[in-house]
Protein backbone atom coordinates (compact mmCIF):
# COMPACT_ATOMS: atom_id res chain seq x y z
CA UNK A 1 0.00 0.00 0.00
CA UNK A 2 1.31 3.62 -0.72
CA UNK A 3 2.29 5.70 2.30
CA UNK A 4 -0.57 6.62 4.08
CA UNK A 5 -0.67 9.92 5.83
CA UNK A 6 -3.90 10.81 8.30
CA UNK A 7 -4.80 14.87 8.66
CA UNK A 8 -6.38 15.09 11.48
CA UNK A 9 -7.38 16.85 14.73
CA UNK A 10 -6.30 14.34 17.44
CA UNK A 11 -9.46 15.56 19.80
CA UNK A 12 -11.60 14.56 16.98
CA UNK A 13 -12.93 10.59 17.06
CA UNK A 14 -13.70 10.34 13.77
CA UNK A 15 -9.66 11.31 13.01
CA UNK A 16 -9.27 8.36 16.06
CA UNK A 17 -11.71 5.72 13.97
CA UNK A 18 -8.62 5.54 11.15
CA UNK A 19 -5.56 5.48 13.69
CA UNK A 20 -7.24 2.84 15.62
CA UNK A 21 -8.66 0.90 12.24
CA UNK A 22 -4.84 1.67 10.96
CA UNK A 23 -3.42 -0.02 14.40
CA UNK A 24 -5.44 -3.02 14.20
CA UNK A 25 -4.54 -4.04 10.79
CA UNK A 26 -0.52 -2.62 11.44
CA UNK A 27 -0.49 0.11 8.84
CA UNK A 28 1.68 2.68 9.68
CA UNK A 29 0.57 6.17 9.26
CA UNK A 30 1.99 9.63 9.53
CA UNK A 31 -0.19 12.16 11.41
CA UNK A 32 -0.24 16.11 10.41
CA UNK A 33 -2.12 18.00 13.00
CA UNK A 34 -4.58 20.81 12.56
CA UNK A 35 -6.47 22.81 15.36
CA UNK A 36 -10.29 22.97 14.11
CA UNK A 37 -11.33 25.66 16.76
CA UNK A 38 -8.31 27.65 15.35
CA UNK A 39 -9.45 27.39 12.11
CA UNK A 40 -7.15 25.73 10.17
CA UNK A 41 -8.80 23.38 8.34
CA UNK A 42 -10.42 26.50 6.57
CA UNK A 43 -7.04 28.50 4.97
CA UNK A 44 -7.11 28.92 1.54
CA UNK A 45 -4.32 26.04 1.07
CA UNK A 46 -6.35 23.38 3.18
CA UNK A 47 -9.23 23.73 0.97
CA UNK A 48 -7.36 23.61 -2.42
CA UNK A 49 -4.94 20.97 -1.79
CA UNK A 50 -6.38 18.28 1.06
CA UNK A 51 -10.09 18.56 1.17
CA UNK A 52 -12.46 21.48 -0.53
CA UNK A 53 -14.69 20.52 2.67
CA UNK A 54 -12.58 22.58 5.31
CA UNK A 55 -13.01 19.15 7.53
CA UNK A 56 -10.63 16.34 8.93
CA UNK A 57 -9.94 13.50 8.74
CA UNK A 58 -8.41 13.17 5.42
CA UNK A 59 -6.50 10.46 4.18
CA UNK A 60 -3.90 10.91 1.92
CA UNK A 61 -2.82 7.72 -0.12
CA UNK A 62 0.88 8.70 -1.72
CA UNK A 63 2.95 11.50 -2.06
CA UNK A 64 4.08 14.57 -3.66
CA UNK A 65 2.02 14.63 -7.11
CA UNK A 66 0.72 11.28 -7.54
CA UNK A 67 -0.91 11.92 -4.01
CA UNK A 68 -4.61 11.40 -3.68
CA UNK A 69 -7.19 12.83 -1.09
CA UNK A 70 -9.59 10.83 1.21
CA UNK A 71 -12.16 13.15 3.23
CA UNK A 72 -15.05 11.03 5.47
CA UNK A 73 -13.92 8.96 8.15
CA UNK A 74 -15.68 5.79 7.19
CA UNK A 75 -14.86 6.04 3.80
CA UNK A 76 -11.15 6.26 4.97
CA UNK A 77 -11.39 2.94 7.58
CA UNK A 78 -13.02 1.20 4.71
CA UNK A 79 -10.36 2.07 1.73
CA UNK A 80 -7.71 0.69 5.02
CA UNK A 81 -9.45 -2.43 6.00
CA UNK A 82 -11.23 -3.78 2.70
CA UNK A 83 -10.59 -7.48 2.68
CA UNK A 84 -9.34 -7.76 6.00
CA UNK A 85 -11.31 -9.62 9.05
CA UNK A 86 -12.55 -6.13 10.05
CA UNK A 87 -15.04 -6.43 6.84
CA UNK A 88 -17.21 -9.41 7.27
CA UNK A 89 -16.90 -12.15 3.58
CA UNK A 90 -20.30 -12.15 3.80
CA UNK A 91 -22.38 -10.08 1.35
CA UNK A 92 -25.53 -9.08 3.57
CA UNK A 93 -22.88 -8.72 7.14
CA UNK A 94 -21.03 -6.64 4.53
CA UNK A 95 -23.64 -3.80 3.85
CA UNK A 96 -24.93 -4.84 7.44
CA UNK A 97 -21.32 -3.21 8.66
CA UNK A 98 -22.33 -0.20 6.29
CA UNK A 99 -25.81 0.20 7.70
CA UNK A 100 -24.18 0.85 11.28
CA UNK A 101 -21.23 2.85 9.33
CA UNK A 102 -24.15 4.96 8.14
CA UNK A 103 -26.33 4.94 10.91
CA UNK A 104 -23.24 6.69 13.08
CA UNK A 105 -22.77 9.41 10.46
CA UNK A 106 -26.41 10.44 10.64
CA UNK A 107 -27.80 9.32 13.61
CA UNK A 108 -24.97 9.14 16.02
CA UNK A 109 -21.91 11.51 15.61
CA UNK A 110 -24.32 14.75 14.65
CA UNK A 111 -25.50 14.59 18.18
CA UNK A 112 -23.51 12.69 20.35
CA UNK A 113 -20.41 14.09 18.98
CA UNK A 114 -21.63 17.12 18.51
CA UNK A 115 -22.99 17.97 22.11
CA UNK A 116 -19.01 16.47 23.30
CA UNK A 117 -17.19 18.94 21.65
CA UNK A 118 -19.98 22.23 22.19
CA UNK A 119 -19.89 20.86 26.12
CA UNK A 120 -16.34 19.75 26.12
CA UNK A 121 -14.02 21.78 24.08
CA UNK A 122 -15.82 25.06 23.61
CA UNK A 123 -18.05 25.13 27.03
CA UNK A 124 -21.80 25.71 27.67
CA UNK A 125 -21.15 29.29 28.60
CA UNK A 126 -19.61 30.34 25.08
CA UNK A 127 -22.31 29.14 23.03
CA UNK A 128 -24.46 30.67 20.64
CA UNK A 129 -28.34 30.89 20.58
CA UNK A 130 -28.50 28.61 18.05
CA UNK A 131 -26.33 25.91 19.16
CA UNK A 132 -28.52 26.14 22.63
CA UNK A 133 -31.55 26.20 20.76
CA UNK A 134 -29.80 22.45 19.76
CA UNK A 135 -28.65 20.93 22.95
CA UNK A 136 -32.36 19.27 24.03
CA UNK A 137 -32.98 18.35 20.13
CA UNK A 138 -29.17 16.71 20.34
CA UNK A 139 -29.78 15.02 23.83
CA UNK A 140 -32.71 13.48 22.69
CA UNK A 141 -32.07 12.00 19.40
CA UNK A 142 -28.26 10.94 20.99
CA UNK A 143 -30.16 9.30 23.50
CA UNK A 144 -31.95 6.98 21.41
CA UNK A 145 -28.83 6.28 19.35
CA UNK A 146 -27.42 5.02 22.57
CA UNK A 147 -30.91 3.15 23.31
CA UNK A 148 -31.14 2.02 19.71
CA UNK A 149 -27.18 0.31 19.97
CA UNK A 150 -28.05 -1.11 24.00
CA UNK A 151 -31.44 -3.11 22.58
CA UNK A 152 -28.64 -4.37 19.20
CA UNK A 153 -26.65 -5.62 22.02
CA UNK A 154 -28.83 -7.43 24.39
CA UNK A 155 -28.50 -9.84 21.65
CA UNK A 156 -25.00 -9.52 20.52
CA UNK A 157 -21.46 -9.03 20.73
CA UNK A 158 -20.17 -7.09 18.33
CA UNK A 159 -22.76 -4.97 15.63
CA UNK A 160 -22.50 -6.66 11.79
CA UNK A 161 -21.25 -9.87 10.86
CA UNK A 162 -20.78 -11.58 14.49
CA UNK A 163 -17.25 -10.20 14.86
CA UNK A 164 -15.19 -6.62 15.22
CA UNK A 165 -16.04 -5.28 12.22
CA UNK A 166 -15.17 -1.37 10.98
CA UNK A 167 -19.07 -0.66 12.47
CA UNK A 168 -17.59 -1.26 15.91
CA UNK A 169 -14.81 1.00 15.60
CA UNK A 170 -17.12 3.71 13.84
CA UNK A 171 -19.54 3.74 16.71
CA UNK A 172 -16.93 3.08 19.43
CA UNK A 173 -15.05 6.30 18.87
CA UNK A 174 -17.54 8.66 19.95
CA UNK A 175 -19.64 6.26 22.17
CA UNK A 176 -16.31 5.76 24.50
CA UNK A 177 -16.05 9.51 25.14
CA UNK A 178 -20.18 10.17 25.02
CA UNK A 179 -19.66 11.37 28.78
CA UNK A 180 -18.03 14.45 27.63
CA UNK A 181 -21.38 15.27 25.85
CA UNK A 182 -23.77 15.17 28.95
CA UNK A 183 -24.22 11.21 28.11
CA UNK A 184 -24.71 9.07 31.12
CA UNK A 185 -23.11 5.43 29.33
CA UNK A 186 -23.81 3.43 32.63
CA UNK A 187 -27.51 3.26 31.35
CA UNK A 188 -26.77 1.34 29.00
CA UNK A 189 -25.12 -1.76 30.09
CA UNK A 190 -24.93 -3.79 27.17
CA UNK A 191 -22.88 -0.59 25.32
CA UNK A 192 -20.66 -0.49 28.55
CA UNK A 193 -19.65 -4.34 28.21
CA UNK A 194 -19.36 -3.86 24.52
CA UNK A 195 -17.06 -0.71 24.86
CA UNK A 196 -15.21 -2.79 26.89
CA UNK A 197 -14.90 -6.08 24.44
CA UNK A 198 -13.40 -3.45 21.74
CA UNK A 199 -10.60 -1.97 24.10
CA UNK A 200 -9.74 -5.45 24.57
CA UNK A 201 -8.94 -6.41 21.10
CA UNK A 202 -5.93 -7.50 19.83
CA UNK A 203 -3.63 -3.72 18.63
CA UNK A 204 -5.86 -1.93 19.99
CA UNK A 205 -4.77 1.90 20.59
CA UNK A 206 -6.76 4.38 22.87
CA UNK A 207 -7.32 7.97 22.18
CA UNK A 208 -4.85 11.00 22.84
CA UNK B 1 -30.24 -13.06 -5.03
CA UNK B 2 -33.17 -13.84 -2.74
CA UNK B 3 -36.50 -11.41 -3.12
CA UNK B 4 -35.76 -8.21 -2.52
CA UNK B 5 -38.51 -6.15 -0.94
CA UNK B 6 -38.47 -2.51 -0.52
CA UNK B 7 -40.17 -1.07 2.77
CA UNK B 8 -40.58 2.64 1.55
CA UNK B 9 -42.49 5.90 1.10
CA UNK B 10 -42.90 6.80 -2.51
CA UNK B 11 -42.06 10.33 -1.73
CA UNK B 12 -38.40 9.93 0.26
CA UNK B 13 -35.30 10.55 -1.93
CA UNK B 14 -33.66 8.16 0.19
CA UNK B 15 -36.00 5.36 -1.11
CA UNK B 16 -36.15 6.15 -4.31
CA UNK B 17 -31.91 5.64 -4.64
CA UNK B 18 -33.03 1.84 -4.12
CA UNK B 19 -35.57 2.02 -6.71
CA UNK B 20 -33.07 3.92 -9.11
CA UNK B 21 -30.45 1.03 -8.23
CA UNK B 22 -32.53 -1.81 -8.13
CA UNK B 23 -33.79 -0.47 -11.89
CA UNK B 24 -30.75 0.13 -13.27
CA UNK B 25 -29.53 -3.50 -12.26
CA UNK B 26 -32.66 -5.26 -13.36
CA UNK B 27 -33.19 -6.54 -10.16
CA UNK B 28 -36.95 -6.88 -8.80
CA UNK B 29 -38.38 -5.14 -6.30
CA UNK B 30 -41.32 -5.30 -4.79
CA UNK B 31 -43.17 -2.45 -2.96
CA UNK B 32 -44.79 -1.98 0.64
CA UNK B 33 -45.89 1.64 1.20
CA UNK B 34 -45.82 3.52 4.26
CA UNK B 35 -47.23 7.32 5.08
CA UNK B 36 -44.09 8.59 7.07
CA UNK B 37 -46.36 11.57 8.65
CA UNK B 38 -49.18 9.34 9.52
CA UNK B 39 -46.38 7.48 11.68
CA UNK B 40 -46.44 4.49 9.63
CA UNK B 41 -42.90 3.42 10.79
CA UNK B 42 -43.52 4.24 14.38
CA UNK B 43 -46.46 1.59 14.97
CA UNK B 44 -45.19 -1.46 16.91
CA UNK B 45 -45.11 -4.30 14.48
CA UNK B 46 -42.95 -2.19 12.18
CA UNK B 47 -40.44 -1.63 14.91
CA UNK B 48 -40.78 -4.65 16.34
CA UNK B 49 -40.54 -6.50 12.57
CA UNK B 50 -38.66 -3.90 9.91
CA UNK B 51 -36.34 -1.59 11.72
CA UNK B 52 -36.14 -0.50 15.49
CA UNK B 53 -34.86 2.92 14.53
CA UNK B 54 -38.85 3.77 13.15
CA UNK B 55 -37.38 4.89 9.83
CA UNK B 56 -37.88 3.78 6.37
CA UNK B 57 -36.13 2.92 3.74
CA UNK B 58 -35.48 -0.97 4.61
CA UNK B 59 -34.87 -3.50 1.93
CA UNK B 60 -35.69 -6.25 2.93
CA UNK B 61 -34.02 -10.18 1.72
CA UNK B 62 -35.96 -12.83 1.53
CA UNK B 63 -39.41 -13.64 3.18
CA UNK B 64 -40.69 -15.24 6.50
CA UNK B 65 -38.60 -16.67 9.18
CA UNK B 66 -35.61 -16.10 7.27
CA UNK B 67 -36.05 -12.32 5.93
CA UNK B 68 -33.37 -10.28 6.83
CA UNK B 69 -33.97 -6.46 7.13
CA UNK B 70 -31.70 -3.63 5.80
CA UNK B 71 -32.18 -0.03 6.95
CA UNK B 72 -29.86 2.82 5.75
CA UNK B 73 -30.58 3.77 2.17
CA UNK B 74 -27.08 3.80 0.79
CA UNK B 75 -26.18 0.12 2.27
CA UNK B 76 -28.92 -1.51 1.09
CA UNK B 77 -28.22 0.56 -2.28
CA UNK B 78 -24.42 -1.00 -1.80
CA UNK B 79 -25.80 -4.60 -1.34
CA UNK B 80 -27.59 -4.46 -4.49
CA UNK B 81 -24.79 -3.25 -6.58
CA UNK B 82 -21.75 -4.84 -4.90
CA UNK B 83 -19.39 -6.50 -7.78
CA UNK B 84 -21.93 -4.57 -10.55
CA UNK B 85 -20.74 -1.72 -12.83
CA UNK B 86 -22.15 0.80 -10.02
CA UNK B 87 -19.22 0.35 -7.77
CA UNK B 88 -15.46 1.12 -9.22
CA UNK B 89 -13.44 -1.83 -9.58
CA UNK B 90 -10.57 -0.04 -8.23
CA UNK B 91 -9.85 -0.04 -4.72
CA UNK B 92 -9.13 3.72 -4.05
CA UNK B 93 -12.40 5.02 -6.42
CA UNK B 94 -14.55 2.20 -4.26
CA UNK B 95 -13.51 4.44 -0.88
CA UNK B 96 -14.28 7.59 -3.10
CA UNK B 97 -17.39 6.39 -3.78
CA UNK B 98 -18.40 5.79 -0.45
CA UNK B 99 -16.81 9.19 0.50
CA UNK B 100 -19.20 10.74 -1.54
CA UNK B 101 -21.99 8.97 -0.05
CA UNK B 102 -21.00 9.30 3.36
CA UNK B 103 -20.91 13.19 2.70
CA UNK B 104 -24.71 13.01 1.07
CA UNK B 105 -25.69 11.34 4.72
CA UNK B 106 -23.99 14.20 6.91
CA UNK B 107 -23.63 17.22 4.48
CA UNK B 108 -26.54 17.17 2.32
CA UNK B 109 -29.73 14.85 2.97
CA UNK B 110 -30.05 16.55 6.44
CA UNK B 111 -30.41 19.89 4.59
CA UNK B 112 -32.03 19.79 1.18
CA UNK B 113 -33.85 16.87 2.06
CA UNK B 114 -35.14 17.98 5.27
CA UNK B 115 -35.98 21.48 3.82
CA UNK B 116 -38.18 20.11 0.83
CA UNK B 117 -39.64 17.64 3.76
CA UNK B 118 -41.06 20.49 5.71
CA UNK B 119 -41.35 23.60 2.70
CA UNK B 120 -43.16 21.06 0.14
CA UNK B 121 -45.00 18.43 2.64
CA UNK B 122 -45.81 19.83 5.89
CA UNK B 123 -45.75 23.32 4.55
CA UNK B 124 -44.03 26.54 5.98
CA UNK B 125 -47.03 27.61 8.24
CA UNK B 126 -47.34 24.37 10.10
CA UNK B 127 -43.65 24.30 11.44
CA UNK B 128 -43.13 24.92 15.06
CA UNK B 129 -40.79 26.93 16.01
CA UNK B 130 -37.64 24.74 16.37
CA UNK B 131 -37.75 23.45 12.63
CA UNK B 132 -38.19 27.50 11.57
CA UNK B 133 -34.85 28.37 13.76
CA UNK B 134 -33.28 25.62 11.42
CA UNK B 135 -34.53 27.07 8.19
CA UNK B 136 -31.28 29.55 8.13
CA UNK B 137 -29.15 27.11 8.67
CA UNK B 138 -30.03 24.32 7.34
CA UNK B 139 -30.71 27.07 3.88
CA UNK B 140 -27.03 27.88 4.16
CA UNK B 141 -25.67 23.94 4.85
CA UNK B 142 -27.38 23.17 1.93
CA UNK B 143 -25.90 25.56 -0.43
CA UNK B 144 -22.37 25.03 0.77
CA UNK B 145 -23.53 21.10 0.10
CA UNK B 146 -24.24 21.94 -3.74
CA UNK B 147 -21.45 24.83 -4.17
CA UNK B 148 -18.99 21.83 -3.53
CA UNK B 149 -20.64 19.82 -5.62
CA UNK B 150 -20.43 21.82 -8.44
CA UNK B 151 -16.61 22.50 -8.19
CA UNK B 152 -16.67 19.18 -7.71
CA UNK B 153 -18.20 18.39 -11.10
CA UNK B 154 -15.92 21.15 -13.18
CA UNK B 155 -13.36 18.59 -13.96
CA UNK B 156 -15.45 15.56 -13.89
CA UNK B 157 -18.45 13.84 -15.60
CA UNK B 158 -19.34 11.69 -12.51
CA UNK B 159 -18.42 11.86 -8.20
CA UNK B 160 -15.89 8.83 -8.28
CA UNK B 161 -13.84 6.73 -10.75
CA UNK B 162 -15.00 8.13 -13.52
CA UNK B 163 -17.88 6.54 -14.67
CA UNK B 164 -21.68 6.60 -12.84
CA UNK B 165 -21.30 4.56 -9.56
CA UNK B 166 -23.91 4.61 -6.59
CA UNK B 167 -22.03 7.84 -5.30
CA UNK B 168 -23.80 9.83 -8.46
CA UNK B 169 -27.32 7.98 -7.86
CA UNK B 170 -26.96 8.57 -3.99
CA UNK B 171 -26.62 12.04 -4.66
CA UNK B 172 -28.93 12.39 -7.76
CA UNK B 173 -32.05 11.58 -5.24
CA UNK B 174 -32.09 14.61 -3.44
CA UNK B 175 -30.47 16.88 -5.43
CA UNK B 176 -32.62 16.33 -8.33
CA UNK B 177 -35.96 17.84 -6.47
CA UNK B 178 -34.12 20.09 -4.32
CA UNK B 179 -36.14 22.65 -5.88
CA UNK B 180 -39.37 21.59 -3.44
CA UNK B 181 -36.72 22.62 -0.59
CA UNK B 182 -36.49 26.58 -2.27
CA UNK B 183 -32.71 25.81 -3.58
CA UNK B 184 -32.19 27.58 -6.82
CA UNK B 185 -30.09 24.72 -9.03
CA UNK B 186 -29.53 26.64 -12.08
CA UNK B 187 -27.30 28.77 -9.71
CA UNK B 188 -25.15 25.22 -10.04
CA UNK B 189 -24.73 24.49 -13.82
CA UNK B 190 -22.26 21.72 -13.45
CA UNK B 191 -24.67 20.29 -11.32
CA UNK B 192 -27.38 20.95 -13.63
CA UNK B 193 -25.65 19.17 -16.53
CA UNK B 194 -24.51 16.12 -14.06
CA UNK B 195 -28.36 15.47 -13.77
CA UNK B 196 -29.22 15.14 -17.11
CA UNK B 197 -26.45 12.93 -17.76
CA UNK B 198 -27.69 10.55 -14.87
CA UNK B 199 -31.05 10.94 -16.53
CA UNK B 200 -30.12 10.06 -19.38
CA UNK B 201 -28.50 6.22 -18.02
CA UNK B 202 -29.61 3.24 -19.38
CA UNK B 203 -33.10 1.77 -17.34
CA UNK B 204 -33.27 5.37 -15.60
CA UNK B 205 -36.69 5.32 -13.28
CA UNK B 206 -37.75 8.31 -12.24
CA UNK B 207 -38.62 9.43 -9.05
CA UNK B 208 -42.64 8.97 -8.47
Amino acid sequence: MDKLTLHEDPRSGNCYKIRLTAAMLGLPLERVQYDIVRGDTRTPDFLARVNANGRIPVLQVGEGDSARFLPESNAACWYLAEGSALVPGDRFARADMLRWMFFEQYSHEPNIATLRFWLYFIGEANLGEYQRSQLLPKRIAGEDALALMDRHLVTRDWFAGGAASLADIALYAYTHVAEAGGFALRDHAHVCAWLDRVAALPHYVAMD
